[in-house]
């Protein structure tokens, strides 16, 4: 046949808004005609018209632009199906038809509204912010099976046969725990089931008759706090978002603590089981808020640090306490629900937990990283998450240098005479001037001296940014020196060796907010063990500076980068190019939750990871004694302002 | 490089008893140039010269007939690993070598002597007997892995690698239960660790140092009796045959009173629980006998009819007791044992369930067809399994056609006034002369009337051969007639209504035993039943006689092919080809345990089974009403002499 016979009998359809064309077949359904283009849409009935995922908006009239005519008489009339669907639903057929019941008989424009889209996109709002297609692990289709009959074969290879046959969906095995449940999902609606398939492979629900429930629950399980989003996952949305005090903090504060716990057998096995209870209180509480039964609930994505990932995982995390800090696995991981011991979510839901980076860098750095490299700019970006540890993350010419800093949690408020996370009350900004001291708290605009007469922000501690701030003014007001240490003169405000913040008929709780010499000197232990680590990878790369520095975590989201950059925190960069990116473990997660083919491109990527063990590197010492000291104070002296 | 050049470089080998020669490169190893030649010679150390499981026999001297000499200089001398092992087992190295430590500097012939070949055959004995290579689906493999390092990779991945370097075993997955162990396993012996690996794909097993140990259990799981084979996998030895009463007995005494009971799903419940618990009891009986831990078992194949397959599995086997007797799968199953619910065998080991083949022809009758289709001769094969219901098997060119016939339990002993099972002390022979009535029970090689005076054979009870002689012999001396009924004039020997075999005085529980015109009955309906199913697949093959009757389970062991034939239980065969073939069903599943091709085998050949519904053919009706007479007596009434 040559090309212009073929076109000949074709029609022309021209999808917007993407403006994509083709010829198709005459007679074509618009559903496989949109295919054909490469474009798919929604549909769960599979052409059944009963699901009415697949709608879309003919245009008729001329369009000169296209040159192209597109006609009602171009398009089937609607049959007996698809009036009793537009009935039902009240759909003008007029305006909306169903691609599925509608075929091909001339050039058609046709309008494809995104709800119809199949894959859809969701917008990481962050730096450098990308899309994300939703292609989730998780589909559900809905499949007619014809009954059994004497001497045919069994219910499951006829339901498999009918998912070939209907969905193409072959070689499907199925979850040995719905072997029981086949029959009696086929008899209970006449043999129509919706069925849950796991990356094409496996059956883990069958559901009688017609069914759209498809969640799925991305969770961040950071040592303190127990993060989780529920999302749909044929949309994308995320419908709750709940968090949890992680409940082993009972069996120790840090992770050094709790690996101590876990050398008891005993021990193991409560700080397991804590765990895996709250992963099923999340749940089932992200549920209620969104108004689900918990065991809708099919998927699962986990990131955490390595010692909470095998604590999840009921692996002994003692080996991660002593050099040379070895993990059992950093590989990402397929599980069942139940053989994790959940127990509020669906009983053949999956659980993936994303790869580890080394002994100190966990599935949530490759989460951090998974949410921030597909939108990397030019040149070296440095991504800094800090919790007990900082994660450190060198991005420059496809190269990813790794290392993780010893900073101990002082950032995060805690080992400070007054410190405390960052939440409501918590002092976050700090200026020190000739006229005294004032100060903003987190949840209130307004800064401590701009108050009517007798009230006050009432704080109740000061978090990480708030002490980083109060550190920078006090060395550039001179009241402390390079080496951090009080100067004779200038300690006035408050007792000797602290400095008052807030007074205690200020505070919440009746008591003076000071900053103490050890407070000082715990921030500078602090921040020369995460300069000295980025320094190294720095030297490994070759480079004296950064273009692009990302602050991921609550700190982040905090800090002020002109303060972080005075006390010596994070390298010289352009205070424009210096961004916080929340929770950028949490989107990792989501983002693997919604996406499983960025489950395989974060396994890859992780293996390209350069890690440097900073314990390994005598520099690190070395660079890390340098940075104890405070940087030379520039000329001129003027920071932030109204910050 | 040409063939000339290239052969002047390499060294002759030939390998005995087999024969078989080659070239093979100066220096390559025995193990290696073996492997080159086909020849698989057992390894487990791979190759670090201490498990001694590939040990050959090199011959010195002039060969004529091969045309080489084969010199002790061909071959490396012993190094230090090799004499050390020598020393410590008593090895004569002037006669025997291992494998793996010896290097080829010239011509040599070898002796592989059965022992050292990876590949072991276990010969079935039965009609036709043919071998069955041992290839297990689970195998073993020592492996040594580098210590963990400072920023390398996790413990598994290196556990991967070494396997991946050391045995050519890539792409493996770890059993997530093992994630826990790996680490402890691995720091026991300095890295040494024995992997038990299942199909090649997934590690299910990690032990610390070197270990050898590799058993599976191959179960037949009969409505009445539990029977369980413990092999060694390396060998395919049976180490251990162990039976078990049914539990759930207790619950049903036939298949349909079971259904019943799992209406209730507390019922189908203890069901579950009950098979389960005594497969538990099963591998740890065996494991007892052959003096292992129950623990030690890795591996298991399961076969069953469709209610136990079903009930195993915890799947209700409701549909299966009305039309159209529908499974909910019949499909071959691998599960893990421990999520069947079995505790006594390894946390890792794997359970394999053979396909079904219909509504009642189930796993039980595929393991039947897997023991004797590869032996099957030329011509028209009937094979009978005789069960509670009867599973009939006509192999012909090539097809296999496939009928299950309600026959009912009388030829069980079940249903007869003094039917019981053979077993010891059953009349398992009856003859009828003028001079009265003979008998033999099982376990005693002589006949009632041979016996000194005052002594008797004390029988329990009567089983199904017995009842059949019984009945031929009553039908050939005329005291009941083709319609099965007493004549009139006959009806002496005993009470009316029924026929004496043995005294009370002679009988182990001083009760009389007869055969009652109800007994003769209940044969008459069952044979019927059976000769119908099988006249329904002579039809479909359109032949009116078969060359070979093959005849499985216990049943078929004790009855006596003449006289089968003459009640018309069987159709008319040379009674040379009349053949027992014993417990099939436990011999396939054995099969099946010892070679994991072999599963794939009759997945296949069961796809292949044309299956004919009786209940859905209306002849079976006619059939089995014309077959309820019994066969016209021939002219001369010999049958039999002593039996």
């Amino acid at each position: 046949m040559s090309g212009f016979e073929a076109n000949s009998h074709r029609h022309q359809l021209i999808l917007m808004p993407s403006g994509r064309r083709g010829l198709v077949e005459p007679g074509t359904s618009l559903l496989d005609a949109t295919r054909q283009l490469g474009v798919e849409l929604e549909s769960i009935c599979g052409g059944r018209q009963t699901c009415g995922k697949c709608l879309v908006a003919p245009e008729f009239g001329h369009f000169p632009k296209h040159n192209l005519t597109s006609k009602a008489e171009h398009l089937s009339a609607p049959a007996a199906g698809e009036q009793a669907y537009a009935r039902k639903h009240g759909l003008d057929l007029s305006r909306e038809r169903l691609a599925c019941a509608t075929h091909i008989q001339g050039d058609v424009l046709l309008h494809i509204p995104d709800s119809s889209l199949a894959r859809k996109q969701v917008i990481r709002k962050a730096a450098g912010s990308h899309t994300v297609e939703v292609r989730p692990a998780m589909q559900i289709v809905y499949v007619e099976v014809p009954p059994a009959v004497l001497g045919g074969r069994a219910d499951w290879p006829r339901l498999q046969a009918a998912l070939a046959e209907q969905w193409d969906l072959r070689n499907l095995s199925l979850d040995h725990h719905l072997l029981a449940a086949v029959q009696p999902a086929l008899r209970a609606a006449g043999g129509a089931v919706t069925v849950t398939i796991w990356q094409g492979r496996e059956v883990v629900r069958i559901e009688p008759g017609y069914v759209e429930s498809l969640y799925g629950l991305a969770v961040d399980m950071g040592s303190t706090t127990l993060a989780a989003h529920l999302c749909d996952l044929r949309t994308g949305e995320v419908l709750a978002t709940e968090t949890l005090m992680n409940p082993q903090v009972r069996y120790g504060e840090d992770l050094i603590s709790r690996i101590s716990y876990a050398a008891d057998p005993q021990g193991m096995k409560r700080l397991h089981h804590a765990i895996i209870r709250a992963l099923d209180d999340l749940a089932a509480g992200a549920a209620q808020v969104a108004g689900l039964a918990a065991h809708e609930i099919t998927d699962v994505v986990l990131v955490g640090n390595t010692v909470m990932h095998h604590l999840a995982l009921g692996i002994n995390p003692v080996e991660i306490g002593h050099l040379p800090f070895a993990l059992a696995t950093d590989e990402a991981l397929d599980l069942r629900a139940r053989d994790l011991g959940l127990k509020a979510i669906h009983s053949g839901a999956r659980v993936h937990i994303l790869p580890c980076i080394a002994g100190y860098v966990g599935a949530d750095n490759a989460a951090v990283l998974l949410a921030e490299y597909p939108s990397l700019s030019d040149g070296v970006t440095l991504i800094i998450d800090i919790g007990t540890n900082a994660e450190i993350l060198l991005c420059a010419a496809g190269r990813i240098l790794s290392a993780s800093s010893p900073t101990g949690p002082a950032f995060e408020g805690a080992q400070i005479t007054h410190g405390q996370r960052a939440a409501a009350g918590a002092i976050e900004r700090v200026r020190i001037t000739a006229q005294g001291v004032r100060y903003k708290v987190i949840g209130d605009a307004r800064w401590s001296d701009e108050l009517p007469e007798g009230e006050s922000l009432r704080p109740t501690g000061i978090c990480g940014s708030g002490i980083i701030e109060a550190v920078a003014e006090l060395y550039t007001a001179g009241i402390i020196g390079r080496d951090g240490r009080f100067q004779p003169l200038q300690d006035g405000n408050g007792r000797p060796g602290e400095f008052l913040i807030a007074p205690s008929q200020d505070s919440a709780a009746g008591q003076a907010i000071v900053i103490t010499q050890k407070d000082i000197r715990a921030i500078q232990l602090a921040k020369a063990a995460l300069y000295a680590g980025v320094r190294l990878l720095m030297d490994r790369l070759g480079i004296e500076a950064v273009d692009h520095i990302r602050l991921a975590g609550a700190f982040g989201s905090y800090i002020d980068p002109l303060y972080a950059m005075r006390i010596g925190l994070i390298p010289d960069c352009d205070p424009d190019q210096v961004t916080a990116v929340g929770n950028a473990a949490g989107d990792g997660a989501r983002i693997a939750l919604l996406n499983s083919e960025q489950r395989r491109a974060i396994q890859h990527l992780v293996r390209r990871v350069e890690y440097v063990e900073t314990a390994a590197e005598a520099r690190f010492q070395d660079y890390f004694v340098d940075a104890l000291h405070l940087p030379e104070l520039p000329a001129l002296t003027t920071i932030g302002g109204e910050g």
